[in-house]
């Protein structure tokens, strides 16, 4: 057993910042908070949490990481043209190689902002999945699937291999869900054959939903039914689902995403970048609706850098609805916390409880922003940036320590991201 | 002559960033752009910029800075509740000592993150003149008039005695302007007599204009003009304007802004916290309209980063536009740079060209989320942030190297603003 104390630090527990608290850690969780430390001997790895301040570990719920290939390779377009002029044909050109180093440096750069945990959709999963399986990190996977492409059926037989081989592996860091990507992508017929595939297995659904007004539009015209009422037709939400986006969502839409408990994948920063709108998550939250934060891939955001996320979730609605107490400060906090841990389906993360997966991010408070101190709380949600992480425990390992990477070899992982992307590009201009 | 030389860098000039670039400081001017560095000798200060980027000093043109007091001290509230509740009756117990502790942190904050001039609004000025002169910082002052208050005259006389005291001095560093508050709080009669005062002494105006929805309905029921018109017609803009928010304008008033060349501090963040909307900037650019970006005080912010502000601005337009197209990257950066400089009447700033003041910004490109590299204006939009910055020079001084402050005692500013901070708390507590 090795047991870790960090010491004399802020904790955020139960919605509420205490001060001068200690964290003890047992293996992979949280086994005390003890008031007064006995016997410092017993703990094999001190940590002193002087000025800084333990939170769970940040949660990012919509990511295709391996897009990190694509960060500023095209910006600033109309979304179609951004799409088939430049993000498809250069994904047809993926490879292992590629999306193994690209998701490496996503997973490193997501840690350096305090993310223990990320859900993803794409392709090549498998490397995804390394990847994961190497750097430390939570992830909860998911094979994009498409019903419009020849390989539609095969891609579904590879998320169905994909969950028996990886679902609950590395100690439970990895669960599996099944990706069909959105209603415009999936013809009726296919999505039925995605749900009953899921069904069979018990696994559940990750798919993009209400993104654009477009989308929506079109889909009423062709189905008589909005996205969310379809999916629900369907069998979507029966699975259990993580809905990414819900941008253009009525109030019948937010009636059945409450009924059915979807858990909304929030991307404010992926949604302002592409015009398609802003989500209204704040009556989601009246309704109960369990909504977290995503950053959706770097190509659309265009970091993955999901404080950042929080920040813009804190902001944005308050300034579009006109209620500048829509989303308060803790409620920020926990979209990033125990949000994002729920719209994973983790029962035993996203909260600083005994029991609970030692997965903690620490930051320090230094910073001149973070002066003079009134409310703690206010400072962390208003004020605060992700460089301010100083330390990210997952699973009860650390893996950044004074802003350090502990086991990542970082320098290794900037050149392969690198390497590839030029590989790739030079690919794509070879076509 | 104290020559400086920061070699092989990246430089950000007409628009475009350019690598391998090198820069030539003498004394407070940039003096060359060396293609080959025939004499390092002749350097006494020689920075290797590799892997960096170099570019004109960020401006933040809208600031009450002494603000920074109320950081995190009341947030989530309705505007004015806000106001009468929390923030009056502390404005009213501030004093010369936690004007200027708390000027002089927030001003450390800016730099750190790469600020190097900045446009203020408030009183006890001469203790925000002080901080920038003691800070090295450069900046356009006014003194917040308002003509509803019984001191309204005396603070008219004190923001001429300030003009004439300070306008021009340290070397230019601080320029003066005057700063009836907002329409709100200036009737008619008092505006009139500030738009004399400044003429008589050539002085420029800086005032809050358009902020909300509630202010403009209300001054139309009261002068039966627009916010904006009704300057117009008092004669502000005839002074040379700097105008900040301007959220709730229509075509009529862009139509003045752009005759009138009204310059305007576009506060993304602090219109989004306190739910004031969105700014139609996009309208304002293409109308030739000067744009800048501020922060605004602090306790509506609550960072002093003006980084986070471009960001901000790069992505919600496009979000409630519904234009991806609207703020490319080029036009974030500018809005940080050049227009910040249009703004405050700087001519000789914003820019990196011969002859221009030495205010300058290098950021790293170390961090993960600048990896893979693409397109550097987008990375730089869309991707970095303000603790990428590592180095600023102002006024052909640096005052922050490796992310170290130069002159600046910074656990001792730390420090003060939280010892005044608590006494101005405990004052309006007993009171």
């Amino acid at each position: 057993m090795a047991k870790t104390l960090i010491k004399n630090i802020g904790l955020y527990r139960n919605h509420k910042i205490t001060e001068h608290g200690n964290i003890e850690i047992t293996d992979d969780r949280i086994t005390a908070f003890p008031e007064k430390i006995e016997d410092i001997s017993a703990y094999v790895t001190v940590i002193d949490g002087k000025d800084m301040l333990a939170l769970p570990g940040f949660i990012n719920t919509h990511n295709h990481i391996a897009m990190t290939a694509f960060r500023s390779y095209a910006d600033d377009m109309q979304l179609m043209d951004w799409l088939e002029k430049k993000i498809w044909p250069a994904e047809a050109c993926l490879n292992e190689e590629v999306v193994y180093a690209q998701t490496m440096l996503g997973i490193a750069e997501m840690i350096r902002c305090g993310t223990t945990g990320f859900a993803d959709m794409y392709f090549f999963m498998d490397q995804v999945a390394e990847a994961v399986k190497d750097s430390g990190i939570r992830a909860c996977l998911s094979r994009g699937l498409t019903g419009i492409t020849p390989n539609a059926d095969a891609a579904l037989q590879e998320n169905l291999d994909f969950y028996r081989t990886w679902h609950n592996s590395c100690d439970g860091r990895i669960t599996v869900m099944f990706g069909p990507h959105a209603p415009y992508t999936c013809p009726e017929e296919y999505l039925y054959k995605v749900v009953d595939t899921a069904r069979s297995v018990g696994a559940e659904i990750h798919m993009h939903l209400s993104e654009t007004k477009a989308e929506v539009d079109n889909h009423r015209k062709q189905y008589g039914l909005s996205p969310i009422a379809w999916a629900d037709k369907v069998g979507v939400f029966d699975c259990g689902c993580l809905a990414a986006h819900c941008v253009h969502v009525d109030d019948e839409d937010l009636e059945i995403m409450a009924r059915k408990k979807v858990r909304v994948a929030h991307n404010p920063g992926s949604n302002l970048k592409l015009a398609s709108g802003t989500a209204p998550i704040g009556k989601m939250l009246k309704k109960g609706i369990t909504v977290s934060l995503g950053t959706d891939g770097a190509s659309s955001n265009n970091n993955l850098d999901i404080f950042e996320e929080m920040r813009l979730a804190a902001l944005i609605h308050k300034g579009v609805t006109y209620d500048p107490t829509i989303i308060p400060a803790e409620t920020a906090v926990n979209l990033l916390t125990e949000g994002g841990a729920a719209a994973l389906g983790y029962r035993d993360a996203g909260k600083l409880e005994i029991g609970y997966k030692a997965d903690i991010t620490l930051m320090d408070r230094e910073g001149l922003h973070w002066y003079p101190r009134n409310d703690v709380l206010s400072l962390l949600a208003y004020s605060a940036n992700s460089m301010d992480v100083d330390t990210v425990f997952i699973d009860g390992k650390p893996v950044l320590k004074n802003k350090e990477f502990v086991t990542l070899d970082i320098e290794r992982i900037k050149a392969r991201a690198e390497e590839t992307k030029k590989q790739l590009l030079a690919a794509v201009e070879s076509v």
